[in-house]
């Protein structure tokens, strides 16, 4: 059955939404149309206001809606600490575990060669400046524990390494909470291989 | 942490989307902040136009751009066929079955008296003055079989009788391709019940 015009190209539009195939973009589009119009509406302006005002820090690479995000415009965050992340929603997550008082940089992405990702494309050049000015004492790289993300860690330490700085990565190991019955081999090997003296 | 609040009204506004918490709010936001703005820039303006342009079909109350939906303008559907279903969704499934030629009247719901849903709110008004133009010789109930699909098909069946048309309910049982041993027992009792004599 052919939809009507706009419907289709709303259905097919909701498809550009991570996770959303064909069927729940469907009921998505349904559903703004029926019970939801006015959610709708508000999606469509917030949307539109968002892409005109978001953009990213000019720091740290952070979504924010001034010149520099709030926490690169604290001054109660210790400069001396830069955690290195792959994306906004390692920030959010780090943030939330009120664990780090120090400040970000977000790479939006790791190194992928094949995909024409190279340290340009991650901003590694605002990187670097940052680290020459002087202040930033450890680079805490928290990239993600994948070829990728290693990859990237090994390629930022050396610039911290080549500046004097400490380099440092976050631990992998057996989750808090987690039973070791069911970590998987990957983690359990990290975990037995970072094992520290009690 | 708090995120700048054109970011933070995306993300609540995104939770108007049906099965969309609070954590994929944020994936979706991020990404179509990151690297799908081309994508988020189009969902803004077809959102805006399906909302100024998709209405409902005047006869069947389905979505449509005319007056009238495809199916209800079509000549060549049988009009004395009359399919009675609760959502736009279920037209586009039995659409795609293929297996009906009939024309389809879209209820938007099902009757519900606790929730303030009654025949009114059903359009079953627009569905008598259907049945009262005399080409429909059989009403079919496509509701869900649920307690309040049932109900709304029993309802809507004493209409056609009343007027002397045929009022018949689809049939339920052991899906094409399932194993019976894996069916619950509320579909195996209505497979039963309604067995047919080969």
């Amino acid at each position: 059955m052919k939809h009507p015009p706009r419907l289709a190209e709303l259905i097919e539009a909701l498809r550009a939404l991570p996770g959303v195939g064909p069927k729940s973009a469907q009921r998505m589009a349904f559903h703004l149309l029926q019970d939801g119009r006015s959610g709708a509406q508000t999606l469509a302006h917030t949307l539109e206001a968002a892409l005109a005002s978001v953009r990213r820090c000019e720091r740290c690479r952070m979504f924010a809606e001034q010149e520099l995000c709030a926490v690169c415009a604290s001054p109660q965050r210790e400069s001396s600490l830069l955690c290195v992340v792959e994306s906004p929603a390692d920030v959010v997550a780090i943030e939330q575990s009120g664990s780090f008082r120090g400040r970000y940089f977000v790479l939006m992405g790791h190194l992928s060669p094949l995909d024409g990702i190279g340290p340009e494309q991650l901003g590694v050049r605002a990187l670097e400046a940052i680290l020459d000015e002087g202040l930033v004492r450890e680079l805490i790289l928290a990239t993600n524990p994948t070829v990728e993300g290693e990859a990237t860690a090994h390629f930022l330490a050396d610039l911290a390494l080549r500046r004097g700085l400490t380099a440092s990565r976050i631990a992998h190991g057996v989750p808090i909470g987690g039973e070791i019955e069911y970590v998987d081999g990957g983690t359990l090997a990290r975990a037995l291989a970072g094992r520290q003296s009690v």
